[in-house]
């Protein structure tokens, strides 16, 4: 009850005192399948509505020691052109992380990590880290498909090529499915990342996942997640545009990223709800669900 | 897209300046069939974010020369005690009033239209006028209705006991349905109403009732506008507690509604929308569409 | 609430007591299109509790002066063989009738209406008049239709055939759709059956078809309602295996059949409610409140 | 059952033969509310394939005599780009205009009819009449509009500015619902298109509106039909992107479809079915039935 | 098809001779978040009725040597007035239990769990043992939420103060989620419940946490078992007013109450089935399947 | 997008070419509970157009060497009367097989695998061998189950007792529920199968399971592959007619099924998806991803 916002949190009236900003960015332009992730961020907001201030499992109350605010949506005004949809979305977090603003967003399709991921590297001095749970690399050469360069299929490429991410310290975790291309994905293994596909992410365990995680990453280097809700099996998600049988449990990714609590994540992005294709809620409910583990994740040791 | 406010208005800041307040009262505690309209403003919201600035057919723009806010929902701390909630409801009007804010309440269960009226008679020197459109008279005896004496049943036999409306300038409009007792709905013949039954509204059409209300309310008198979303045809608005077969369409109500025009609302509600029963949103988007309408009618002729 | 019968009445324990039964034939063994209507019973008998005691209409009381009943669902053992199920519907039917309880079936696809017709021309000396509203004549001759005789598109060519009913007292009304065969209906016509189209219907207005049924019909001459679901429009009834585009209005439905008053009925059925394409539960709410109308019909001046 | 093909037409295998081809236009990269209209063909085929072959008010058998084919969904490869897209469909209809194929397209969203438009204008040699059944005109200056130039509401604006249809000869019937801008349909007005609003439609009714049609454009002149699902109410079509309260019945559709049999139809397009919305099935049925009117319709006096 | 009844038992007809009480209880005025459980009992029956005689995996037959009966529903005439609510519970339970009926009680919200205890407490002269499978400890302070001392939050709080559980043979499992306050669960801890968090519970399995179990509560102990559904995954029963991700799967609980049958079990309640958000009948369905265990474990050993 | 076929798989044109024939049997006619299957093959076309060319984890491409065709779905006449339906099917098959097609057959119910192995055993001089993945033996005997011989509890008895298939050879997975008769699988016993309940799956594991499989079956030895959706727990396919709580998880099948790759499949079928208890598409779309593997694993070293 109430106007929905993500957690109830307060829309930001003074945006230089936030100290995390949930952004919802309702873009879906970039999608070849099944369109509607542009309603993902309120179908969150309404399902996140149930969940509370207190992580029971971790004791961990990321809304008592920092301001996290909903920043509302960012107002995309050319929905029909990619190029300019994503520079939009990039100057909008310039602005916010010019206010030293930690931003989480929410989406819209995947292609928006590749704008966020643009606006985060003009901060650092390197190329961030990438931890990526995801069905699907999105590594494709976006050049070639459906003659459009920019696609949700491709930002991870895009990311690399244009130096943000660091493929060493990036690792895709939970990939699977079927594919159009027998080397479609070769291209994160070729740059270096570490691909965990779902039956390897079966066979080792979490556990062992996360370990690889933090030999491949070094704690206090600048990381940024990027979660895929197709990652999930689409029993437990099926309101998303792409799904792939045979995935992840939200149990599993909740204590994955509980597990993740070593890192220092400077920004962090949860992609692909589809409310159109989720009558009973459970994908948004489960979405908001992981939301704030990341939030957890995300606050954890930060400020005081 | 966007967080989702009436008709994406803004959420008031500085309250003093609002003209006409849209308010959400997600209360279902009076119910005693199918419960759910506590999720009805979220509900309406969502909807009416679809439409627009500009009434095609009046041309009025309701938001041009008007500030209109969405004030959020009303918090009610007392959800299980339905008299100390409706004390909480009568206290914010009290206070919305005080400001010169004409009210447009959004329900929840019909029973907080009592409140409002409480809160409302006490800034006019007599008993308000009354334009009701429903399926039911809601003018049972509450005390013998399951225990309880302020249901969802009850709302007008209360607010006429207590002086709050005039029963001989109050029109009830499109009862019609199945019944406990013959005798349900006397008060409201014994004390003066004037009852329109769906089927005299058919017989003598909308035109013709629309000049009822002219001739029992004289064009300056202060008028309530109470409308219950189960006065439509099921079929049009399946997602309510207490559907009644056989109702009036959107687009005849529409065209009442916009009949009423030379009267003088000083506020309005409309209630019983039950998102749980409306698989399609085709109630919250009909409801949605008949708030637009009355913004318009309350809107009319205010201020400059 | 509560064990859901229909209208809540009670359950029979002394069934020679009962006045009108309330009969269930979860049968769907006919139909050609989408199956599903075995499951009709059970959804009207919970939508039917919404329902109460009173017709604010006509002031009819049809559970004060009778014994109306709920006689549960018929068991038919031989669901995959249609000889057999009607046999033992048609037995049933003989039990019913040999206590004098007055039947009104609810299907079940509108194969059952030819048992039921079969076990009613027993009690009486001559073919039945009926009074038939539906999309579909269900004229067809049955052997050539997908190899079975007695499907639920030809019930009444067999109960003409068979002297059950009189095709000269009959009337079929709301008639509409698409054919497979230009002469799939022409047995109505050539037999003697008044066929109303849907749009004769609409351009006499069901006033006017009424007394063409009192013209056809002797006030007291022993007739039997079969009342369709896919009569009504899709968009008040979508959950039906054969809808037709552009029907009959419910509200239109109920006046109609308030109008029959006149006629002496004997017996009554609704048919061809498919929950599964029901999501809101539109039709099968809409069916129970047409049932209540055909009960207030069927109970009017029967006993003292 | 089958493969869905529209109303279980055969797929072309030799294109040169067909007579009306019935093409599916899966492209929604022109909307700028909800998505989803990109899956409206398959959603039509499968309702479709529950009609038949005679329409029993017309007696119209539009698969006797004619080779009614399905000729399957274009492919559109630059999905992202709306200029690119919009080049494949009028290369498209090109390739079977030229063979003499009578178009019915499907849609997608209504930008779609602009390159069917520029394709047909090849082949006549003068701007169509146009009868255009749309909640919305249509005609908004698409260059201002998101920043695109050709999206779903600027179609016909475009149209008139080619010289692809004649103003004079163009009539919009349904127009209603809120605007963003109060001259956002001049266009109409001004060019002299003939605009009948809701309001109109139900003034005059549909047989005058057909009277007016007849007066508007000679029964010889080439003239292309554009049917948008949003016309009818949303009660009898909800899935649809841009819904607005209050429309036309479906049975009026109809009626008023038929009646306008004394045209001569070259081409004609159903658009904007969003299946997601469309739980039961309801908004795709009744655009299947309202697509068999139009193939009526198409088919009426072709050939022999 | 028939009547529902729970699993199709008969309808009580004389009380005295019933071993086994299906008891629905359609309550949920006690919930702070999304209303409907009231509707929990019908939907479980209607599912219910698709299950059988036998247990195959433990062949248990619990129909066979038991005279188990659907009571209904309990009429609950103060449905707006928790405590008088909680009175007319206990009191229907005080009249059951004095004809020896071993109660099995289908809610309804879990407040139900209070008025049963009570009632069962005066039945046996030491406080019972409770196994309690939930997401939520239900040990609230009733008296600071929502101003009201007995929601759906506090039973246990209130059966331990009042003695009718003894907190040492108390054990909770399944605990997680987000809370409202770091200590809203001590009093479980504080009071020496055993409280099995879903972590515990994945770490150490089901069999060692039945084992604890039998270690905690000796065999012939008079033990209620009160199951929440919203234990369970929320992907495996979405349909439920508060759910918490990430729970136990139906296969884990199956095989959980499956390993309880050394216990003396002399009453259990499944609750807070909330049908509304449960398109697919799944949470039902599962809550039926649940039930029908917890039928076997009570019938266990019981009679000859 | 496009027309809806398996896997968007050719439709045959030339069947003489085709190496493995996708065959949709839209046939209900046999289930004793819920009906719906008839339009299984539908929703799994629609469903499988989402997936792809290549099985990433194992690098398969059946699409490749082989020439796989959608057959489209048998039309059947008889839909009335279950044996000479049986006959239909087994007619067709013949056909197919004479031009020495692989069929793949997607259901319709699970008596569909009688006719097909009929028709199979003419092929080869011995009993094929089956793998049958289900949550029922399926072994009932069909003439004491509702009067009729041959529903979808039986197809195993009677194609054991014609010598279609080798008990010995037989292999039963995933059994469970609760049973109408303590006797109801005994067959499976007495005549040799291998039954594996759904306990046992999880005690020995898929890997022992499928080492089983190897141990009973030679890898040269023609088998038949049957899956029944049913195999698979509610909550990943809650859209099939007789649910049974508890199954196996999709990722544990597609894991099961591939490890199967030793064996000769010389036919498979997957039945009984019903999509109206399905309302998110989840069953449809895991069925899709199993039909994939199925067809992966038929497909492996065929041809060349």
């Amino acid at each position: 009850m109430g106007i929905s916002t993500f957690f109830r949190a307060p829309i930001a009236d003074n945006i230089f005192d936030v100290d995390i900003g949930l952004i919802g960015i309702p873009f879906d332009g970039a999608v070849s399948n099944r369109p509607g992730t542009r309603h993902g961020p309120r179908a969150i907001r309404e399902q996140s509505s149930m969940l509370r201030a207190i992580n029971s499992a971790t004791k961990n109350q990321p809304f008592k020691n920092l301001y996290i605010a909903d920043l509302g949506d960012i107002f995309i005004e050319s929905t029909f052109d990619l190029v300019s949809a994503h520079n939009e979305i990039e100057k909008y977090f310039d602005s916010i992380l010019i206010k030293n603003i930690i931003p989480i967003a929410i989406g819209g399709d995947h292609s928006i990590s590749l704008p966020i991921l643009r606006a985060m590297r003009k901060t650092i001095d390197k190329p961030l880290a990438l931890i990526h749970i995801d069905a699907h690399c999105d590594t494709g050469y976006g050049d070639t498909y459906s003659y459009a360069k920019f696609t949700h299929g491709s930002p991870f490429y895009h990311a690399t090529e244009e130096g943000l991410i660091n493929p060493h310290k990036t690792i895709q975790i939970g990939i699977r499915g079927t594919l159009n291309d027998i080397n479609q994905w070769n291209y994160s293994y070729d740059s270096g990342m570490r691909v965990v596909t779902i039956d390897e992410f079966y066979e080792l365990g979490w556990k062992e996942i996360s370990n690889i995680c933090s030999d491949l990453i070094d704690k206090d280097y600048p990381t940024y997640l990027s979660f895929d809700i197709d990652s999930i099996d689409p029993s437990e998600a099926p309101g998303t545009g792409t799904p792939e049988a045979g995935g992840i449990t939200v149990k599993e990714a909740i204590w994955f990223l509980r597990s993740l609590n070593r890192h220092n994540f400077i920004g962090a992005d949860l992609v692909e709800v589809a409310p159109q294709w989720d009558p009973s809620y459970l994908t948004a409910f489960n979405a908001a669900s992981i939301l704030f583990e990341i939030l957890c994740l995300v606050s954890k040791g930060k400020k005081i």
